[in-house]
C-alpha cells in the first residue's frame, strides 16, 4: 500500500467516523499533531498503536501494516506555496538567523533536535481575533568534538 | 549604511560591551528574539528604540538612522544548509502538512499570521540533556470571501 | 475526489449549462474572481454556498463535499510561462520594489494581507483598445513588536 | 553611474530634502509608483522629467543622465522572500488561474499588457484596520492570428 | 479532452490524411506556424476555423470544441534541451542584450509585443547548404508613463 | 581588461561621440546587431575591425586587443526578467514546438545553426503603432548519421 | 506510439533475439552508438533503415513508423546522477574551459558541431585494467559575421 | 594567490611571450589540453613542472607555488551557456544514454574513469570544412561488490 | 519489469519470508548494504547471485532477469529531504571541504573512488545511546597527467 | 574577521610553519578532520584550543577570537562539482536509500546524528593501489513520539 493511498484511506475513514484529531488524541494517548504526522506518512506507529487506530477507523490489515513502515519523509526540496505552510517558511526566512544567534548565546555551538522533538498547537480565544499558539520542545545537541 | 555593515557594527559593539541579548531585552523592553531580528535587519526600530539601543552600544547617528529603515527581509530563496537553521526547515518538511491539517480543523480555512506574530526561546534544564523550548503566537487570519 | 477532477467537473458543468462566472456571481452573491478561485481549488465554500452551486451546476454529493475541503493552495514554486499569468509576475518583477517603497511610506513597516484580501476585474471599453482594470483591497498588517 | 548607485543617490537625496513620493508626484506630474519605479531603475525619464527631478533633489549631471537610460529591468528569476513583495507573488500563485479564467471569459484570448499599464496605491482608513487599495489598468492585447 | 490528447489526435489525423502544414495553410488561410501553434495548444481557433480544420482532419465534436479553448500556454520554466529548440534559446543568450540595445536605440523604451506578433519560416535553397529564414513582426509597445 | 569593463568603455565612448549603432554599421561594414554583440562581448573582431572601431571610438590598445579575444558567451543559465528580452523567451515558450514541427517538415531532421547565422532589426512605421521586424537566417544543419 | 514504449519494445526485442549493438552495426551499416541513439529516440531512421531494423527485430508497422519520427531530444535540463553519465558531465566541468581555450587557439572563434558529428567507442584491453576509448569528430563551425 | 588571478597571470604571460599551448606542450612534455587545465586551476603541477612553466612564462615564486596547489575543481552546478561548451553538454544530453548502453554492453557494470583519464584535440583539415577530432581514453572501473 | 516494481517485489517477498538483510548477507555471501543497493536498483547481480536470491525469495524468471540489468543509478539531482538521508548530505556540507584537505594532504591530488568502493554499517551498543558506525573503503585514484 | 579571511590566514600560517594536519592533531589532541573543519569555519574552538592553535600558528588576537565564533555552516544548497567532494554526494545518491533500509532494520525509526558525530580518515597501503578508509560514528537518535 503506497503512502498516498494510506493517507487518503485514513482521512476518508476519519471523516466517515466523524472523528477529529482531538478525538484520536484521547483514544491513542498521543498528541494530535503526531497523529496527523502519522496520517501523512511522516511518522511510524508501534504495533499496538496501529492496532488501536485500526479499530477506531476500521482499517484492514494492509493499512494497519503500512502504519508501521518507516516512511520516506519530507515534502521534497522546495519552497512551499500553500499560504499556511509558507508562513512557517517565512518565519524561518525572517527569524532564522536571529533564532540561531539567540540559541547559540543560550546554549553554545549545537542545534535543537528535530528528532527528539515534539510540538503542539493550541487555540487562544481573543476578542481581537483568535491566536494560534505553537510550542516546540527539542533536545539541545551540542556539537561533538573529537 | 548597508544592512550587512549595520549587522557587523551591532554585533561588534555588543561584544565589546560584553552584553547578551538577554541584557538588551531588559534594556529595551523587547524580547531578545525581536532584538536579534533587528540586528539582522529583519525588523525596524521606532526612533526611541533606536536611540536607546544607540546609547547602549555607543552607535553613531548613521547606525541609529539605519535601525529605523524598512529593510528588505528574508534569507533569500533557498534551502538553508546551516544545521541549526536547517532543522527548522526540516520541521516544516516533516510536520508542515500535519500542522496544516490540525490548524484547519481547529480554526477553519485561513493561516497563522507571520506578521502579527511573536516567538520566544527558553532553555529547559534537563539532566538527560537540556531542551530548547520555542513558543510562537500568531493571529489566525480567516480567508476573506468576497 | 481529487482537486483536478473537481476543477474539470465544475468547468464541464458550467459549459454545459451555458453559464458565465458573471452569472454565478449573481447566483451566489460572491465575486466572479472568488468563484473562479473556488473552481481551481484555491478557496473553500461554506455548506450553503456549496449546495447553491451544486444545484446550479447539478453536481453530485461528492463534488458538493469536495467544495468544502480546505485545499492545498498555490500553483507551485515556479516562474509561470503562460503569457497572461506571466504578465502579473512581470509586474511584480518590475514594480515590486517600487510598491514596497510606496506602501512603507504610506503605512510604515508591515504588509498588505493576501488573506484578508479581495480583488475584482472590470472591462473598460476604450476605442483605442479595451482595458483590463483590476482592483485589489488588502488589510494592512503592521509588524508586531514583542 | 551604475543603477544601484543611482538608486542610493536618489533615496539619500530624497531623505535629506525631507520629500515623500507624494511630494514628487505633485512636482513631476507623475504617479508616485511610477516615480518609485524610476528610483529603482525600472523606468526611464524623458529629458525634462530628469531635469525637474534633478533640480528637486540637487542631482549632478551624471545622475540626471542616468535617469534617462533604458535600464535592464526586473528583480531577477526568483521567488521573492521579502514578506511584502511575497504576498503579491502569493496572490499570483493563488488567484493567477482564476484571473486567467475571468479575463478570458470577459475579453477572449489575449493578455493584460504590463507595458501599456499603470497602477496606483491608496490608503483606505478603516477602524478595523487600514486597507491597502491597489488599482491596475492595462490595455487588453488580443492574440494576433496570421 | 486534454491538450496532449488533442495534440496527438491532430498529428495522427494529419499524418493519415497525408497533409502538410503548408496544405493546411492553404485550406485555412492562416500561416503554417500559427496552425502548428494551434496543434500544440498554444493558440485558440475561432468557431469557423475549428470547423474548417475539423472537416479537413475528420475530427469529432469534442476535438472541434477543444480547439476553441483558451489554453495554458508555454513549455514550462526550463532551459530546453532539444537541439533545434535550444538554438533559439542560445540566440537569446548570445544576442539578447545586443537586440535590446538596438531596439531601444531605434524605438526608445518599450518592447516588441509577443502577442500582436506573427512569424513565418521560409526555406532558402543554397548550394552551400539550405538556410532557414525566419521573420518576426511584433508591434512596438512603448512603456506607458503615468 | 575584463569583459564588463570593455562593455562599459565601449558604450561610454559611443555616447560621447554621439554615435548610433547605425553609424557604426556604415563605418565598419557590419550589421548593427553584430556590432552590438561585439559591445557585449558576444562576438570577436578581426584585427582590422578592432582597429577601425578603435579609431572611431578613440580606444586604447588594451581595449582594441580585448575586442579580438574569444569571449565566454551567453547571459547565463536563467529565465530572463527584463521585459524586452523575456518576450523572446516567451516566443520560444509558445512557438518553440510549432517551429520545430514546421522546420522538420520543410527540412527533415536537423537544426537551424546559431553559429552560421545572422539577424537584423528593422523599424516598420505604422499609423496603428510602429512594428519591430526581425529577420533571422541560419544554415540548416541536417543530423549526420554514421 | 510513445518514445518510451518504443525504447522498451526495441530493447526487449534485441534481448529476445540475443543481438548486441555490434551485431546491429553489421546489419544496418551504421555505428552502434548511433543505433543506440535510435533506440533511445535521439535519432531518426530513414525508411529503409527502419525496415531493415524492423525485420531484424520483428517489429510491427507502428514501431517501424515511429523510428522515422523526428523526436524531441535530450535527457532534460539536469545534472545527471547516474555515475557513468555523470563522469562525462564532470569531464565537461573540469576540462570544458581548457577545451574551449585549445579549440579557439587551433581554429579561431566558433564551435565543434554536435549535429555534423559522430562518435564511437572502442575497448582497449590492458593488463592494468581495460580502457574505454571514445573518439568524436565534429565539423568546426566558424562564427559568421554579418 | 587566488585561482582566478593565477589564471589571468598565466594567460597574460603566455600572450606576452607569444606562446601557444602547442609550444608549451613541447616544453613541458605534457599534452596541451592538460596544460590548459593547469591554466584554469583544474589540474595541479609537480614541483619540476611548475618550475619549468615558471621559467618559460617568467612567473614569480607565488605563482609557481600556486601551480602546485590542489584546486577546487569544476565550473559549478550549471547548464553552460557558452555555445562551444554547451555543445559538449548537448552531446551528453543526446548521446549520454546511448553511450551508457554501449559501454555496459562492451564492459559490464561500471564506468569510464574521469580521473585515470586523458583526452586530446586534433584539427582535421577538410575541404568541406575542417573538423575537430577529440579522443578520450579512460580506465574502465568495474563496480566492486562486497 | 520496471525498477520500482522490482524494488516493491523484493521488499514484499523479503517481508513475507520474514528475512532481514543480515539473513540475506549470510545467504549470498555479500554485505547487507550491497544487497539493499541491489533491492533499490543501484547495483546489478551476477547470474548465480540472482538465482540464489531468486530461490530465497521465490522470485519469478522476470525478476531474476531484472536483477542482472545495468540500472540507471542515483536518486536524482536533488537535496534530499528525508531526515536520515539528509544527515549524510549535511555531513558532506559541513565536512566536505575538511575531508578534501585531509585526503589531499595524505594522498596528493586525486579522489576516493565511489566505484571500487565498499561500505558497511555496524550497531555499537552504548548505555548513553546506541551509535551507528559506518566504515567506507574506496581506492584512491590519483589524477592522471598526460 | 570574515570566515574566508580566517581560512586563508590559517592555511597560509600552516604552510609557512610546514605543519600538516597530522601534526596539529598531536598538538591539539583533536582529530585532523575536526581541525580541518575548524580551518574551514565548520566548527568552533574552546578558548584554550584557540589559544593553543594560535601559539602554534602565531595567530593574532583577532584570529584567535574568530576561531571561537559559532559559524554559519555548510557549503550552500548545491550539488558539488569538485570531483573529490562529488564522490561523497554520489555515494549518497547511490547508497542513500540502501543505508536507510539497513539502519532502520538495525535500529528502528530514527537517524544517525550529524552533531553527536565523529569521523576519521586512514590511508591503507595496498600494492594494487592505496585505499582511503573513512569511518564515521554517530549517535542513533530514535524519533520521539508525543
Amino acid at each position: 500500500m503506497h503512502q498516498q493511498q494510506l493517507t487518503e484511506t485514513l482521512f476518508t475513514a476519519k471523516k466517515q467516523k466523524g472523528l477529529r484529531f482531538a478525538d484520536l488524541e484521547t483514544l491513542l494517548g498521543r498528541d494530535e499533531v503526531w497523529i496527523a504526522a502519522l496520517f501523512y506518512g511522516q511518522a511510524s506507529a508501534a504495533a499496538d498503536e496501529a492496532e488501536k487506530l485500526g479499530r477506531a477507523l476500521e482499517l484492514d490489515a494492509d493499512a494497519i501494516g503500512a502504519l508501521q513502515e518507516f516512511p520516506l519523509k519530507g515534502l521534497g526540496p522546495m519552497v512551499p506555496t500553500d499560504p499556511l505552510i509558507y508562513r512557517f517558511y517565512e518565519i524561518l526566512q525572517v527569524y532564522g538567523m536571529p533564532l540561531k544567534a539567540v540559541i547559540h548565546e543560550k546554549f553554545g555551538d549545537g542545534i535543537m533536535s528535530a528528532i527528539d522533538f515534539s510540538m503542539n498547537v493550541e487555540k487562544e480565544t481573543d476578542p481581537k481575533g483568535d491566536r494560534v499558539h505553537i510550542s516546540m520542545s527539542g533536545k539541545f545537541l551540542p556539537y561533538k568534538k573529537w
